[in-house]
């Protein structure tokens, strides 16, 4: 569950026209790189072209959960990134049909095994969550610094009911009031959550359980495009790789966060969800080796 | 070869006096955790304590080649750290005896395996490398911004005849005018060296060789007290386990990029070298341990 878009994106590199976005749409298409049933739970309106939607379907999402409001206008938001990509300006955000959204669950995603709720109003992700028929093995949940801000009942409310919090650095940091990372995850774990990940941007993802820590760094790339839905690829891979392996475990979410960083290493090639949309097996089994390259030693203990 | 110095240190965490300072010290600190012959080629005043050589020399650290100038005073260095710690005033730089310093290596140390140039004048760090009796099988240096905007021609020259050059991410860019790390390496590369290293403090280090990246976390602390020296004590790390193991090969420079994060990880937890002169083999056996478990995972591949 989350927002499907416009987007409208200005880099360093070039600026596009409205074309497909949302957390949502990365989401699904990332997670859609494995052998799972993925379906979106969304709204948007007339405008939204029928090829966007048709885009998904080829992927074997499920778009029966995005409803179409008739006269309505699809969310859109359009960012300028400033020149080292770190940082952006957001130019515009038009809700529309997302001001009003009150998500439905179809009947055939209630007995879902992981739910990702994308980053929204916390109640819109409650909703998600008491609507499912039976507790999916994991909800995983992300959210930002305006909801702290605006919303901190609501939050910690709906935060109080899931697995796996992902969240970025300086987000983990508002959230706790703790400028270590280690502090901040221990922090949200107090609120909830079995797992946190800490969401770095190209400084990687740190996964927290208990007193373990995993680390996944970005690969270094020649050039980043793009960033835009970097962070909502990477929880799409991170979901989509648990939904197929059907593993819970913290080994597992281990190996989820490297295939999570995997596909948001293609994400920033080219804008927006051009580069997820063309991605074959052979790509990402190939950069996945890169992966081990990048963090495999050999030093024996005893 | 580098400095050996007073430090005065602030922090959010507290303020030192005048104590032990300078890249060799902790470069030779880290490197003596290994089992090799470390020796230090530098220079300091006669206000320079008996009782910091002689903690040097318990450490079976040969002195015979830090000079002490008669009359002289000791390099100082003072700073302050930021709240976040990841960037410092000077407040205070007197180079002293360090102004004249002219590198005498001791006759015994002239068929060293394994020579690390700390960050100095690039004639300096030459004419060390001039007074070596044969090549050594591994020269590493580091360098620092100040060097590119005065002296780029004589850094060039000797960048043009190490092995492995370490520095951080903003120097690599200042150098390369790239702001990709991968692009930077590889101008560095064309420079000369074999292997780079570059150092992202919080954020870990990479290793560039060829086609090839490597990558080192920093391990995540609850707390980071003093980062004064971590870097030297990464290089120290770095140089002190390759001539341990007498094994230059990129594999096993992998490996020494993961103790030179693991023994840096401890510098930061004290003020100056406190940390890192009270290390037993246990705690940085213990702490390796964590770096198998944040970083390794068994994703198998085809």
């Amino acid at each position: 569950m989350g927002t499907v878009a416009f987007d409208a994106i200005e880099t360093p590199f070039g600026k596009t026209d409205k074309i497909l976005g949302g957390a949502a749409t990365f989401i699904a298409l990332a997670a859609a790189q494995f052998e799972v049933e993925a379906g979106v739970v969304s709204v948007v309106g007339d405008d939204f072209p029928d090829t966007y939607l048709d885009l998904l379907v080829k992927k074997n999402i499920d778009v029966s959960g995005i409803e179409i409001i008739k006269g309505g206008k699809t969310f859109f938001w359009s960012g300028k990134y400033h020149n080292d990509l770190n940082s952006r300006d957001t130019l515009t955000t038009e809700l529309n049909v997302l001001a009003d959204f009150k998500p439905v669950v179809p009947d055939h995603f209630t007995d879902s095994d992981v739910v990702m709720l994308g980053n929204l109003h916390p109640n819109i992700q409650k909703e998600v969550i008491e609507q499912m028929e039976k507790r999916p093995k994991l909800i995983v949940m992300d959210t930002m610094n305006y909801w702290m801000e605006h919303t901190w009942d609501e939050l910690m409310d709906v935060i109080g009911k899931i697995d796996v919090l992902t969240i970025n650095d300086e987000e983990a940091r508002q959230l706790t009031k703790e400028y270590s990372l280690v502090r901040a995850a221990a922090e949200i774990i107090k609120m909830g959550p079995k797992y946190v990940v800490i969401k770095k941007g190209e400084h990687g993802a740190l996964l927290f359980h208990e007193d373990h820590i995993f680390f996944a760094p970005a690969l270094p790339l020649e050039e980043v495009f793009d960033p835009t839905g970097a962070g909502d690829t990477f929880a799409g891979g991170f979901v989509g790789y648990l939904a197929e392996t059907k593993n819970v475990s913290f080994n597992n979410l281990r190996n989820a966060v490297i295939h999570g960083a995997n596909l948001a290493s293609f994400c920033v090639e080219e804008f927006g969800t051009k580069r997820i949309e063309n991605l074959n097996k052979n790509e990402v089994d190939k950069r996945l080796y890169q992966f081990k390259e990048l963090t495999q030693f050999d030093i024996e203990l005893q």
